[in-house]
């Protein structure tokens, strides 16, 4: 198989993955409800029922956090890559279903709101189908590596992967500690996954070379 | 017409089917309605409230890996294509039209899970617009053979391609089985749809390959 | 500028158009509704009520070929093009906006389908909006020409652009009688509309040279 | 990093931000609602409901000219740099979160558009949305300035980039502006917004050509 038509194989795999994580991300919106409002209602109120709502918003900028940490670990991924093979495109496929799937617990987060039990199980439904899009961005990787789908001469991307993993990780055991606490304590819960996806969306590298730079 | 003319054609018809194909996958979740709670439940009656949904997450399933079974096989066909002409682009619109109109049958299968009669007419329903999308793909097929499309030089993407219809023909002949089955017995029926998806995404040649390998 | 920073600047254009087209395209789906139906239904009462809703199935068949359409003679126009300027893109916004609108009188139409008068009213509205987009497209065409925006190089480009303005400016005189005839006869104008998405859609160049051979 | 490298990585930056500009743009239209009709209405009365709506429609164009300006100045923007590093695609992805966002409170000056309390604060929410997805704009065009991210030969698209900024400047005062009056009577903030989406999406360099070469 010539070169170009690898990389034309990839090209397609990119654009369909950035189009399945930029829809996703962008549906998210269409799960917050506007507040129901009465004809005599004052400023204030309408104030007190939009902050009222604050769950929902957090919920939202969760999800789109982690979705865009999620996107910007696959391009830096995909990015290394020499060439996909099948098995890749198969496995990019499970963690699109799970990018696309996050609008759902998102919804159950913003519609069981009020309800303390069944928001102690949306957090963990919530969490699990978090974990598994960072699972699966792992397994794509060691996939990658086994199967030699790094080009022979990129040696610093490789070791950008590397650093991808060191990332990825971690945030697999907070995200296990995040969910059981967030049995108990929803909130706690739901805090802890902003702090991954915040985590995960800090470009560690680059941070430190801007701060490098302006210390010296 | 130049060659970079024609391979930007090829292109932009595969940045608009990619499109489709990603927001018709992404789109499906809309779909799944969060089950409604009182505010007295208590977390066991949550989980089995999420549990007594799992027809709709199946066809969710479903419907997902067979879009997503037809992208990789349509990127495989306009992988080995040298240029496409209108007809090809007419074509595809009409298996695009049924892509993008897949999450419809999945939400009647969604909102009529209970009712025995209607759940029979559905799975049949269903069926048939998948059927019609791993039709629409031999069809295309045959027209880029017939007309010539796939270029002179590329003798082993050919037998690809040849590949590719020997698991979309016996695909026609099992949905056909699925649906009539699925008219008696509607689990079934769908049941099948879900092999058959797992069937077209399975890559047989690097499944078999990737055993070779390790057997040697 | 440098040439591929004028192509680079048209790749992007097509980029978002595909994307605007191809969401538009999908999201008609979301304003088909599933029949409402009660427990106790029998199949053929199931089947009677699916095939009740078919002027919605009509709506969206002729909105999704009519979007299909316009994106073959966009891509069939932008293709030609050399470079673009930033009025091309301004009017092209125009053509983008008409084109996202369209599920709105879609919606309209299967909506109001029980209602005389109510009817009569949405289909001149929706024949509208197919009319702008038509006429857009037009514009397009002619700001270009102006402008300069075809190389010089491409004659039968040029000829082949001369022949979208063909099959274009005959559909916006078909719009506006079947927008008026639709006034009184509501059907008669979905009807017309159908064809007009069917005229354009058909790429009788291809068309001819196909039957041509066969006969020869 | 080689050449390639760096500019497929910007590739893919746009093709994300694309994905998310259009959907979020394309989303909008789920926001109007059709007027609910009874089955006795007139043709008049139709008119009359459409019409009702104008308040509606307004947010709906208010908010596509405005993303899709944002759209337009983004594009030049990623368009004039010659990569970009992992704090770019941060802040963009902040960018994205506004843009995304943008259908909410749209959906909320259409749902609270009879009450004129919760209407003065829709103008408002709605405004600071605005704003920030502006102030992304030159925060981004800031950040790329400061890294050396505009390659060191393109002087004239530097010029353009800094004619981007000339017009982004005053629309976060006029932002400020119209949702101060806004406040106090919603109509006048929103005309305003109206205004500077026209006023960010007019190619001012482009119509004075224009001009220039029709007057000479």
């Amino acid at each position: 198989m010539a070169d170009g038509k690898r990389q034309h194989k990839k090209n397609r795999l990119e654009a369909f993955s950035d189009g399945v994580f930029a829809i996703a991300i962008t549906l998210l919106v269409l799960e917050i409800a506007v507040p129901k409002i009465t004809s005599t209602i004052h400023e204030g109120e309408v104030l007190a029922d939009i902050w009222h709502e604050w769950p929902v918003y957090l919920a939202y900028f969760v999800s789109f956090m982690t979705i865009g940490a999620v996107w910007i670990e696959h391009s830096a991924l995909v990015d290394a890559l020499d060439h996909i093979d099948g098995v890749f495109m198969r496995l990019n496929l499970v963690l699109l279903l799970f990018a696309a799937f996050l609008p759902f617990p998102t919804r159950m987060m913003s519609e069981w709101k009020g309800v303390a039990d069944a928001q102690r199980v949306a957090v963990v439904f919530y969490g699990v189908v978090l974990l598994v899009m960072v699972l699966m961005l792992i397994v794509l990787g060691q996939h990658a590596e086994r199967e030699g789908l790094f080009g022979a001469d990129i040696a610093d991307e490789r070791k950008e992967e590397a650093r991808v993993k060191y990332q990825l990780m971690p945030s697999l055991v907070a995200y296990i500690v995040a969910a059981l606490l967030g049995f108990f304590v929803p909130r706690l819960g739901v805090s802890i996954y902003l702090l991954i996806a915040i985590w995960l969306a800090v470009p560690i590298r680059d941070v430190r070379r801007l701060f490098g730079r302006r210390a010296s």
